[in-house]
């Protein structure tokens, strides 16, 4: 069955095809998964934009086009497909699934219909710049593809499983009641991945941490398959300080900022969501890459970033290590996690106390998937690409099996 | 000299008052020091109030009495230590000296003038609880004794060492530069208590995690006797639930509880601040003994809250494990910590992964200070009686040691 994973950015529209064997509509992962294309157009809005994609099978398109709006995007890219004879016609999707953020006690792999959105739109304060673009592109799907199915698999459903003394706040019971304000979690793919991976490649493996380290980031601690603790709470700006969004932060600063600076509440949060992590304490953007040389150069706020990012991820990890009385895997993914031997090295450094130890020649030559650790390391250390949209593709077709 | 140690709550004046040796002035510590007296009066503004203290002797007076307001309370209690001959007049006392928590960037131990007022005051609205009854309770001393040297020693000194890596919150800079917008921390004299009193009696132990547990708990990380990290932030409201402030919390509730519920920035800090923590979990109230009764009865809520709690000091005693490279000792202080083995014994459980392992039996039967590590623990464990008032009276003597 084919389906067709969609991320709509700002000004980009990026897809990837997968041919999912029909065995997994019976939840059996024997078959043999196809990604039969991936890519995406850019600059929607604007001129200059390219569709650029390629097979599976590595033939590669790049096409200049404009793009007037994100719906013509898309058109474009469905009519390459058929195009290139990869779909029969737009009635050849099984469904386009969609890795999206925060849906409440929606459920966590979902047909979208009104309901779903109402849910996603409740959560739009904390999730505004997740779930409004996530709106807008399912509401234009179903315009495009009439008929079509439309799957919502939400980035917090891995988290499912987290127990009640982690995700309640120690607020009043009643905001948890009536207005859903406890820790969700997200990057909730990711981490089931990791955790799917890890049960092929290391069986012995029950109890593991994945850092999913990237443009956005959290930890997740998980035992027996399932998430057990994860460092992003309420909303996707909490826990280890983001790109561009704060990590965790103390809600008591906003009646300072009221009083003293004529902040108001929204444009606080509004600065803590887009202007703030690594971004604002570098001064020089959110991309590690950046950060990582400046700081080289010498650049002192380059450095306190770096040094923040490391200390804040390393918290987390002691917490989840002690979660899980010690872990058989560490796993390090996500574009900061995967590309970085220095960063993990700076993770894991003096983690002796807890028998975990790094093999430094192993993590400096690292290459797609591997393993890093020491030679009597009580935990292995991983390094794992991961692959959030096959998870979706995965769940879309089990949600298909489902309702047949 | 004499130090009165003062303790303003909202209906209650509590005082020790100690003899420190004049060789703390020169900042020798082989001077023997002696608590003369200690005690207080309640139901301040009510009517059947009680004036009870002690001698360090162990004399103990009850008096029943009306207090009018604190001032009559405090003049009530000087009257009484003078009738006694503890003091020969208000003039024989050298310095009354409060544990102050949030001043900002004051002197962490400083006589108290308008400057350092006007930076209590700028921080009312992150210490609600504790900022405003400190500041008038000064105004009111200043009033009562005309010129003995007030001496504000406040709860953030300790943790002046912390690295800028931990301090800062990754915020635009603005906020740091121009609002003094950062982690703090309190608890400051339990923790440098426990450091100086680890260093008399375990001199080899040099990293430390000192758990102060009680109405108001924090975790704090201590290296070659210095704070290198702590749980509470911005404002004392933050890091692990503390009776009925909420500890860590994500800021974008608020945006939620605005557009949801109604309710503005104000109120839901005000409901942080006073209607959360263990008391809105558990339904039962704050204290952790009738919230430990109630759990043993089967009550859900009192168990859950229970869970949270230990959970949330187990994160930061996992963070501050992985900071410290392993700790050589951690330390149980303040009312919860010292008195609940079958809390010690939660907060240990699992961690034999870092090596470290409570003594069941020591820890049952511990009485004051004592170590409650099994034999082959890599990190010894204490229970320790903290002393903050004493640590405050040292304090205001070396600061008249400077003026000297």
């Amino acid at each position: 069955m084919k389906i067709l994973v969609s991320n709509i950015g700002s000004t980009s529209f990026k897809f990837r095809l997968f041919d999912i064997p029909a065995c997994r509509m019976a939840g059996r992962s024997d078959g043999v998964e196809k990604e039969l294309a991936s890519g995406g157009a850019d600059r929607i809005g604007d001129t200059g934009g390219v569709l650029a994609w390629a097979t599976g099978d590595g033939e590669q398109t790049s096409q200049k086009r404009d793009f007037a709006n994100h719906g013509q995007a898309v058109r474009f890219v469905l009519d390459a497909l058929i195009e290139s004879g990869l779909l029969a016609s737009t009635g050849d999707l099984d469904a386009v699934a969609f890795k999206t953020i925060m849906g409440g006690d929606c459920r966590p792999v979902t047909f979208v219909d009104e309901d779903v959105l109402a849910k996603m739109e409740y959560f739009f304060p904390i999730a505004p710049a997740h779930n409004p673009p996530y709106v807008a592109a399912m509401r234009m799907f179903a315009e495009i593809l009439d008929g079509t199915p439309l799957v919502a698999a939400f980035e917090t459903g891995f988290h499912r499983t987290i127990p009640a003394r982690r995700t309640h706040y120690a607020v009043p019971l009643e905001w948890f009641e009536r207005y859903g304000i406890r820790r969700y979690g997200f990057h909730g793919a990711s981490h089931r991945y990791i955790a799917t991976r890890i049960s092929q490649i290391a069986p012995q493996a029950k109890r593991i941490v994945s850092c999913h380290l990237g443009g956005s980031s959290s930890l997740c601690g998980i035992r027996d398959g399932k998430s057990v603790c994860t460092s992003m709470g309420l909303s996707p700006q909490s826990g280890v300080p983001q790109s561009t969004r704060a990590g965790d932060f103390d809600p008591f600063a906003l009646k300072l900022l009221a009083d003293r600076a004529g902040m108001d509440t929204p444009a606080a949060l509004e600065a803590l969501g887009s202007a703030s992590g690594l971004a604002a304490i570098s001064g020089t953007g959110g991309d590690m890459r950046d950060i990582r040389q400046a700081a080289e150069n010498g650049d002192e706020r380059a450095k306190l970033t770096i040094d923040m990012f490391v200390t804040a991820v390393r918290d987390y990890l002691g917490a989840f290590l002690v979660e899980l009385a010690g872990a058989d895997a560490i796993v390090f993914t996500g574009g900061i996690g995967q590309h970085n031997a220095w960063l993990r090295s700076a993770v894991c450094d003096g983690m002796d106390f807890a028998g975990i130890k790094l093999d430094e020649a192993k993590n400096e030559s690292s290459d797609g998937e591997c393993r890093v650790e020491a030679d009597g390391s009580t935990s292995q250390i991983w390094v794992i690409p991961t692959n959030e949209e096959l998870i979706v593709a995965r769940q879309a077709a089990e949600l298909l099996g489902e309702k047949q």
